[in-house]
């Protein structure tokens, strides 16, 4: 593990202004600084090091443009109302990336310290997290190969890097349903293959189909499963649920579908409520006669950046089914409410999700 | 259409040292020369450029890094006994690059102008082509997404660039099959993903149980296919082919399976010589039962690297099975003596797959 101090900190000289807090957007604006580590076979993982917000310089036969070597997460810092900084769950981030970097090659990194480097990153660019109502600090820990020679194999190099992005309230003007269009040709993953990794290829793999639903006015995806087309995986990049006659179900994570940590809170709060969840095979047929015999309740998905998106429409080769009238149903707000309130410090945290910045140097809260 | 004049040259002030021709390896040394071409929406592919081989610099945020929108290509350059340098079937390449970015929601480029900038390139560094017999200079096309922004969705800039990699000998010492492991577990792609097209994820997918069957001793992955695991589709990162009972058969093009030039040049050599083709699906179980039957006369699969390489034995699930008695078969030493002819001028070219650079610069040779 690299201790907080032998991590180098080279501050910049000039400051960027910092965007209106009204109009962040997403992933757009970028804080003065990153954190870089370099991984060689020699090394292993070295040279910590926080600098400067730059470019990242590479041979054009680094290994990344051309066999795609790369994972990511993606995580948030809040800003309390007495001004301390929280993550929520940074460990488990940095878990599945370690299970990401293992589908994919790629070597473990140290959890600790991926967290402390973190954290002194934060407190280095501290007066980047935005404080308005529904606003945070997005934060991008990735890693990718370097090695610059194009034999088909795993990378010899790599950098882990850190960037972090201010961000908008995703529902500046309230939580509103989404209309998905389920994809019924396309297919993001499979058993079998890397779709519980987060690495580049299931993004770029999903982009034409989400032009294809943007294009008929639908907000994302629902993406079925790649043997028979028929069972729920995911919606765009969220895990999805469904609330059919007072029980929650959502699909069971079986190798091609990404193990969300929103996912995985949101069971857990349902437990903790003693609400009835399912975690298993969901057909979109399921889904349908649901709705017929006036059973489907309520619809969402979940993830980092939205943590709830209420589902009010699905479209299904033709077939539209309106959930909930359209509009956010009361287990999907509870959940919004909680969740968000949790994570700005407003409601309790019984499961011990919340870690906070600078406090948590020495200890290994979860 | 990009004409050859407009295509700016900065000539490096430095040329490096080259190799010995009897150690090149693959994809480890690159000329001094590479060439760029940016996209933007405004612009759309412009800015067309040869420069000295040189870093790419990009915003750590560039959604190459993060969302993998990336494609590439491989051909080859060949010198003849009498100097000149000769491509093979360049236009299916960048048609098929095409392909692969209209998949991967790339914006397309023209064809003539990537030509146009190959050979321009390719003038410039004439003196990388290598002359020892079995050498050739390796051409690595490829586009990659640039814009620095998170947001899940098509890049709005581009780059594509050339480099060029001078190759060695792909059988130093002679052509011998190889030993290939079939894999039951993971899976590289299915019908409905993204496995036709030319692009990173793909092959980083196909990494790690590319390790394990190294671990146990074999050079090469066959996969199967994601929905049943019972159906070929190729073997490594090339095509691959069985002569059963004098007929020979490889997997149908369904889009899962990269459509591999050489493939098509193998398809079109037999049909020549009036040998019996089948594309089509194919189970491993079909393969078991031919060589049951004593009917499994050959396998070989099929790529830009290796242009044929001979399979030797098979092992699905610890069953081990040895074609042609472990050597090379007749028909894939003809194949491969016929098309490296071809390429490199000693065989005559009934098919016009072949391209002097320079000479063809107002025709469109295919």
């Amino acid at each position: 593990m690299i201790q907080s101090q032998s991590i180098a900190v080279e501050t910049t000289l000039q400051k960027k202004a910092k965007p209106p807090q009204d109009g962040l957007g997403f992933g757009i604006h970028f804080t003065d600084h990153m954190f870089i580590l370099d991984y060689s076979v020699e090394q292993e993982w070295h040279n910590p090091r926080i600098v400067p917000y730059q470019p990242i310089v590479l041979d054009p036969a680094a290994k990344v443009f051309h066999y795609g070597q790369t994972i990511f997460e993606g995580l948030k810092a809040y800003k309390t109302a007495d001004g301390r900084i929280r993550l929520f769950r940074p460990r488990d981030n940095f878990a599945r990336m370690n299970r990401s970097n293992d589908r994919m090659s790629v070597p473990e990194l140290d959890i600790d310290t991926a967290i402390t480097a973190l954290e002194r990153l934060i407190e280095v660019d501290a007066d980047w997290v935005p404080t308005e109502p529904g606003t945070s600090l997005y934060i991008r820990p990735y890693v990718f190969a370097t090695q610059a020679t194009l034999g088909v194999a795993p990378s010899e190099n790599y950098q882990f890097i850190i960037i972090m992005s201010p961000v908008g309230a995703y529902y500046p003007e309230g939580m509103n349903p989404v209309k998905i269009y389920v994809e019924s040709d396309y297919v993001r993953a499979m058993v079998g293959g890397v779709g519980e990794a987060k690495t580049a290829g299931n993004y770029a793999a999903a982009l034409k189909s989400q032009q294809i639903a943007k294009e008929q006015g639908y907000t994302q995806v629902l993406w079925l499963d790649g043997a028979e087309h028929k069972y729920i995986e995911e919606v765009g990049s969220m895990n999805v649920f469904f609330k059919i006659g007072g029980k929650v179900i959502t699909p069971a994570l079986n190798g091609s579908i990404l193990a969300g940590i929103t996912r995985n809170s949101v069971l857990q709060l349902l437990k903790h409520w003693g609400i009835s969840v399912e975690e298993r095979r969901l057909s979109i047929d399921e889904i349908y006669e649901a709705a017929e015999q006036g059973l489907l309740e309520e619809a969402f998905g979940t993830g980092t950046a939205a943590v709830i998106s209420p589902i009010g429409e699905v479209n299904w080769g033709g077939q539209k089914l309106v959930i909930g009238e359209g509009r956010t149903g009361e287990l999907t707000n509870k959940l919004y409410d909680t969740l968000t309130g949790i994570q700005y410090g407003t409601v309790e945290d019984p499961f011990g999700w919340t870690r906070e910045v600078g406090a948590g140097k020495t200890e290994s809260v979860r």
